[in-house]
């Protein structure tokens, strides 16, 4: 069976998160109906990165087997022909290799964490950033940030419900940058705890309103615990860029 | 009475517009209701641009008469506080002088008309842009912009319904720029008639697509019919920005 790689946009306010769940819709079970709906197949999606309630998604990669054999631009447009009625965008679709999973093969995941930093509560943002009130210090937060970069156990920066075997990652790039009123967090890594960027943003967070230091933030990933985190960063601020593989072109960030 | 200029942002997806009208929710309502639950009072406020159903705003201005002297950083937090269930944000507060009138006093209007140009439909910008799938020459609909920059009489693109006495306007800039698969159409005037800027950007997508060249606009524009104008662009590219008043600092754009 032929296999497709999609490259997938949503707004992941109505969703339960990219995963099927009892609870809710998701992005994964939208996607499955869509393909349903056109080829009459009932398969299974798979997403690169399981995004949580809310998170949203510039450039998801998910891959899914067919029986017949689509030309991938037809596969595109037939699909958000049926994902009409949801916030989800087949931004392309692409045969690939028959050993290409979309989880296993990303090489790198790119993901953005959005701060709208005013007095007045966001209106064309809402669901989109997290709203912080207090004036925050961006150029502190990077500072610090670049105390969490590298190969280190970040035990301390996921949820206690993450699934993975070893809390040992390499951080490739935390970058904070303040354009106006948006203060934009930029995370890549081959692979992300649960939870880990909203982790680390809320530290930071503490960081620019001046109640951490960079110190604080360095001893907080050294105690390797949970409970040294600074409260979690809502899942509105959060959305996945894009996921590299190899031979793909780097990702231009 | 102290009168008030608020500063206003607003998601017009579900406002009838800012007008109170009798089929549904409009902005203006919604403030003057958050205004008569903090205050107690009933008053009318008015804005300086009538957006239309589904029109943004990043920077509308109003102003209101209220009986009571509100410090103007209280007055804002409080409408924020009532307007929680609205898309709408009150951006700044202040006293204005007794014959400051947002509309009157009002020299300058800035707008921004957004058009996604890609196969794919929006996801992220659901309702905040024109998807247009055909590819657009941008240069081509900023060199035909210029035909319509100057004093004219705009007959042509204003709609059927529009109520000024004069359709002569005088358009300070129309600028048409690519970034990406986004499309900007950048518009100042003093004022504008109803629809004008859906009405130019509609015949400028035309041009964009190759259908219309530059010397079509401006035969468009001296027929001085509404008859000779492209489809309207649909309202919810349309964000109004920033609107500019004798002693404030002028708008960077």
């Amino acid at each position: 069976m032929p296999r497709y790689r999609l490259t997938v946009e949503y707004d992941g306010s109505p969703f339960v998160g990219w995963q099927r769940q009892a609870n809710g819709p998701s992005v994964q079970a939208a996607i499955e109906a869509a393909i349903l709906a056109f080829s009459g197949e009932a398969v299974t999606v798979f997403g690169a990165g399981r995004t949580d309630a809310g998170v949203h998604a510039e450039g998801q990669v998910a891959h899914v087997d067919l029986a017949r054999d689509w030309r991938a631009e037809r596969l595109a447009a037939a699909l958000n022909a049926h994902l009409r009625d949801h916030p989800i965008a087949v931004l392309a679709a692409a045969r690939a290799a028959d050993d290409f999973h979309c989880r296993f093969s990303a090489v790198g995941r790119h993901y953005l964490y959005r701060i709208l930093n005013r007095r007045a509560p966001p209106a064309l943002d809402r669901g989109r950033v997290w709203w912080v009130r207090a004036p925050l210090d961006a150029e502190a937060m990077h500072r610090a940030a670049q105390g969490l970069v590298g190969h280190h156990d970040f035990t301390t920066f996921r949820s206690s419900d993450c699934q993975a075997a070893s809390a040992m990652k390499t951080l490739d790039r935390l970058d904070v940058v303040r354009a106006g009123l948006h203060v934009a967090i930029r995370a890549s890594a081959r692979s992300f705890l649960h939870n880990q960027v909203r982790s680390m943003a809320g530290s930071l967070k503490l960081v620019g309103e001046g109640k951490w230091s960079a110190a604080d933030v360095a001893r907080a990933l050294a105690a390797r615990d949970r409970t040294a985190c600074g409260p979690v960063a809502p899942p509105e601020g959060l959305c996945l860029l894009a996921v590299d593989y190899p031979g793909d072109a780097l990702t231009p960030r």
